[in-house]
């Protein structure tokens, strides 16, 4: 199979080492180019110095796999694709992007008869290694011309990766996954300072985090991943107590309010990372000036 | 070595099984006798017909280990292990009692110089073959003396159990564990309902759960065993949907009060499980009668 790959920052740089070591002949472009000429001396990579070279050096059908932020980069890449493909050619998102505009854009590149596939991909940095696990959504033959990539991405070619339905299926897929994700990693990080809390105990974090990881209910790979973290420093001082959110958090709690269906862990395990996110402390300082105000109870002033 | 147990329910009689078959003497007592006696002739069990008949059968350091409902039952049987044992004796609870209840009892078997360890297990019906993950409490010199029969019921001889602290921290330990799984449980099952809820994609959990298994991040043994149950079965129509707690769940809710920590995520899995748990509604049933109150909005009427 021969391919393009378009963005080939962190994820997209070892998605194509999997596909070139699993012998894809890959295409790539990167809005830097230092990141092609590595991989072009390293994997065999054929570089790209453009998107209408990309696309010039593949032949049809012609099958682009985009790998770049969710949003206007997205975007402006599937606009300037849809000039440049012919239909019967297939386009892959396999970024982080929002299902809806997954399907809008299905549909939009559908008119000019291209292809599209919405390709979650779950992984990090680990994928190279261990393969990524991926969630695709679109038709049957979009697919099955994929899937000869999928096979080689994903863990075995049999494993860890599925076509899990229609276009925006596959975003929609791995938008859920990124929120179960979320109350897992509070799930553990709770319950791992209530342990610590328990001063008189003296727990190391280290040495249970490490113990659970065999035969215990809560062994994961988020609990390897944290083992293995705390395994080198559980004291963490030098980590500031703010947790990012990248979307899909975002999207997974209004999906649940779409839907109108209860997600109280995940919507919490997101509304705790806006907490930690708050420098301002507005709502608590209302809450300190409330107390003051009813009760004459004291305020912490700064 | 040559230990006793008492209490041969479906963990304990796991439990001996795995103990005779790392090449450990087992005198087995248990409430109803038939488990002993099918125990004596599968694995060589040596059954005793009372707790004294047991006690008889061991010589000194005895080492007697417990595994009974929490609460009550185990409560007697310690009173009665304590006119039964001399100092330098050791009581083993590997049961899921309140950590606050061992830290009393170790104490209290400790005036009549008895030791005593809190062995907080985790495995379930599986751990007969993968091992028990096993957070041990106690002084040094009692693990010291149990250490033969941790390495038999672990995973391995050195992996899966640990001494983490004093007496109560092994049942500590478990209870923030199974708190942990709570948070993990309800998040996973919330991210499946959700993917269950989006109609349109006809999505397929059997072949979801089985796909994140394979290299995503949420991978876990939790996961593992859903997929597995969803892949028999994804329909759930004669499961209710009502979840029940063992109480680890509240001591967990309560240790964070205790402690002033937040472990929202932990909590509101907890308290969805009462929510499930509650025919009445009544709090439900006044919301509905507050909006028609206030807005003349319609009431459901049973």
């Amino acid at each position: 199979m021969r391919m393009g790959m378009i963005g080939l920052g962190r994820m997209g740089a070892n998605m194509a080492r999997r596909l070139r070591r699993g012998g894809i002949e890959v295409v790539g472009y990167n809005r830097s180019p230092e990141i092609v000429q590595t991989l072009a001396r390293e994997e065999g990579l054929e570089p790209a110095d453009s998107v209408e070279d990309l696309v010039g050096r593949l032949s049809a059908p012609r099958v682009v796999w985009v790998m770049l932020p969710a949003g206007e980069v997205t975007e402006s890449h599937l606009v300037r694709l849809r000039e440049l493909l012919d239909a019967g050619d297939l386009v892959v998102d396999g970024g982080n992007a929002n299902y809806h505009d997954s399907e809008r854009r299905g549909a939009w590149l559908g008119e000019a008869g291209i292809e599209f596939v919405d390709a979650g991909t779950s992984g990090g940095i680990w994928g190279l290694d261990n393969g990524y696990c991926l969630m695709v959504g679109g038709s049957d033959a979009a697919v099955s011309l994929l899937e000869p990539a999928l096979r080689v991405l994903a863990p075995a070619p049999d494993r860890g990766w599925a076509h899990v339905g229609p276009i925006g299926s596959g975003h929609f897929t791995k938008m859920v996954h990124n929120g179960i994700e979320y109350g897992m990693m509070q799930a553990l990080a709770e319950g791992l300072a209530l342990l610590r809390g328990k001063d008189e105990y003296g727990l190391d974090l280290a040495q249970i985090s490490e113990l659970w990881r065999h035969g215990s209910v809560v062994r994961s790979w988020l609990l390897d991943l944290t083992a293995e973290a705390l395994a080198e420093d559980q004291e963490l001082a030098d980590v500031a107590p703010v947790v990012a959110d990248s979307g899909e958090g975002r999207w997974t709690a209004v999906e649940a309010i779409d839907q109108g269906v209860a997600l109280p862990v995940i919507s919490m395990a997101l509304a705790m990372r806006f907490a930690s996110q708050d420098q301002e402390g507005y709502a608590n300082r209302l809450l300190a000036m409330m107390r003051k105000a009813f009760g004459g109870h004291g305020i912490v002033r700064r």
